[in-house]
């Protein structure tokens, strides 16, 4: 974090532009000892020219050995520490949907689940329902009242949801309802300090009338919630890098930490062609786009690694090429974390970057692949050096000192 | 450090096992420009085996350039940060002899040193007396007494000793006495805050009794005190990792430290093949081991490449296979610190390590080596994320953040 302490001081303005193109859960892992990752297997002409052109080398999210979630590794990307900004799903999710949150709003992310007639869980995730029969049951939710507070409840995506809480005095730190697991009960929302008691009793007192309102329902019947907090009120790319910065990013999750950080959100859809046009139409009027493609993450997370070589091979055939022909003058390509389809979870290995601009050293590294990177010049550092790294390949960074 | 800051609110549990095997010293140098090291010199199908499945690097044990004692470089090795736990030497060899350590006792390491007639040191370890005669004359030593304070004196190991000091009141920082050459007169212990002024000046006053007592003596006519210093009290691994830990360690300073950490320190032998026996009998009832082989030091502190050469193959002979057919999930093999034989002594050159679990990248390491290591895909790494990485190739962390 050395280079954050300064790179504001050291911002200078110009015309150069940067893109930050992400593929969720880049980083895998062989299925067998010795054998290839997924971004080994795939074939990848377009990131390996790039690779061989640039720079390459791999980033620790977090640290060594920690597994991120979303959230702080997008931070640690966008040049935030991510310990030091730690930050609720909930918050993350209702900047996703678009939701005007307020400063002092708690915001949680829901879960629609099933419970069986002990109230014990039986599926997290409600059997995974869609986004129209989610809508269907917060209507029926959207009448709960509770004192001296306004509370919005809205859809996500699927079995998820938001619900936020707004008026005075409420404050977390809270726990969570999602025992984490089948065959438990949801918890109470506990407070962690006594300033986080009336916010605790409020969203009890919620979820107490929910259970309610659903107990007919099937299969969701009961919710849980999910990182209870507030907005942190980060200072915004501009703000730290003098960028005019820009997120296609189809997912919500995305979107709301690109916003977060003040990123204009630009309107995309979900697929890799839908972002591409979305990144062409609006290239002339920002200087910083970070691109977002999901379902290299959701393929890991499925175990499905031929999926997520199909994926990758897409990107590359596709959207590389379409930003390529943008001539950006700095163009990132890494992942957030690794989600290797080996663990069907996020994981701890550091991650594939390769940094192609005009000013790279040849480093031997000609293919993008994490045995690739492990012999490039950028060598195994912490993500966020890579907002320093661009900025400084941009010609967006003055001399430190005389 | 920063994976430190979140570990222990990661900790998850479950039946993994993990085994840190610890050759001290284990790194060298080169006799002569471009030659090979100790342990590229040694014939280890073993651990060559082990790295060509595994992942491989180089970690410093406090930080590039420094050369660490084994206390803080141990700390490290467990995830304690070794410059905000400083430990002294003489709690160390207390609790690695099994002294019973109140929290408030000062504790020093002595030595048996020779002196000539001007009071110059001419023997730092006193033709290193063996622990009988050692023993023969702390009966000397035992009648000394000091006011206020009791008095224990007690035999290590050849010319080694502890002094603890019991009593209230007492308090470091303190000096050492050993002036680290030849020639040079034992210097005074000197209190570095007024609160130490009484310890120092008891300690000086036992030196001066112990001076005048062993005055007739041959060749242990003096003695040295080093690491003056309380129990820090640090949190222990089950508290930092939630792990049940044990050490397989046959000499008192590594029995020390790893009992500092909150180990089990399991009965064994100095052998490796008592080493070996100790684990295979203990293996059920833990969830990490800590196993430790000094001899490799020993060698490389008298300068014997060959015999540290040896003590290599043999450990990749006997400890290796018998730690490999207890199939630990993650198996780590490293030093402490490298003492190469071309230096005498400890020295502040990166340790090669090699990490071998189901969840391992290939890399191109296909020899445990120093040379081979640089090529590793672990890079180069402070110890301190040994454990984080250990831990996470133990699935034993969960996500950070959502």
């Amino acid at each position: 974090m050395t280079s954050q302490k300064i790179i504001s001081q050291l911002v200078v303005s110009n015309t150069t532009k940067i893109v930050l193109l992400i593929l969720d859960g880049l980083g895998g892992a062989p299925m067998h000892p010795g054998g290839p990752t997924e971004l080994e297997t795939a074939h990848t002409p377009n990131l390996d020219a790039l690779a061989a052109d640039g720079i390459c080398g791999l980033h620790d999210p977090i640290a060594p050995g920690i597994t991120p979630g979303s959230g702080p590794s997008h931070l640690a990307l966008f040049g935030y520490d991510p310990l030091q900004h730690q930050i609720g799903r909930g918050v993350l999710e209702s900047l996703g949907i678009g939701f005007d949150l307020h400063s002092d709003d708690m915001a949680a992310r829901g879960n629609f689940c099933t419970v069986d007639e002990n109230g014990l869980i039986i599926d997290r995730r409600a059997g995974r329902i869609p986004t129209e029969k989610a809508t269907e049951l917060i209507q029926l939710l959207r009448p709960i009242t509770l004192p001296d507070v306004k509370v919005f409840v809205e859809p996500v995506k699927d079995y998820r949801f938001i619900l936020v809480l707004r008026g005075e005095g409420l404050s977390g730190p809270l726990t969570e309802t999602d025992p984490q697991r089948l065959g438990a009960a949801p918890l109470p929302v506990e407070a962690l300090s006594p300033e986080a008691e009336r916010a605790a009793a409020l969203f009890n007192q919620w979820v107490s009338h929910a259970r309610q309102i659903l107990a007919d329902q099937r299969p969701a019947n009961m919710v849980t919630l999910r990182g209870l907090d507030k907005n942190p009120g980060l200072p915004s790319m501009e703000a730290m890098y003098g960028l005019r910065a820009a997120a296609v990013a189809g997912y919500p999750m995305y979107r709301g930490v690109a916003k977060l950080v003040g990123m204009e959100v630009l309107p995309t859809g979900e697929t890799i062609e839908e972002e591409a046009n979305t990144l062409e139409a609006y290239w002339p009027d920002y200087d910083f786009f970070f691109v977002h493609v999901k379902k290299t993450d959701s393929a890991g997370e499925d175990g499905d690694f031929e999926e997520k070589v199909t994926i990758i091979e897409h990107v590359d055939r596709t959207l590389v090429p379409a930003i390529v022909q943008l001539k950006p003058d700095v163009l990132v390509v890494t992942g957030d974390h690794s989600t290797p389809a080996l663990l069907r979870s996020h994981s701890w290995h550091p991650v594939p970057i390769l940094l192609h601009s005009p000013y790279c050293r040849a480093d031997p590294v000609k293919e993008f692949s994490e045995r690739g990177c492990v012999s490039g010049a950028l060598g195994r550092f912490p993500a966020t050096d890579i907002m320093p790294l661009a900025m400084a390949n941009a010609l967006r960074l003055a001399k430190f000192g005389a």
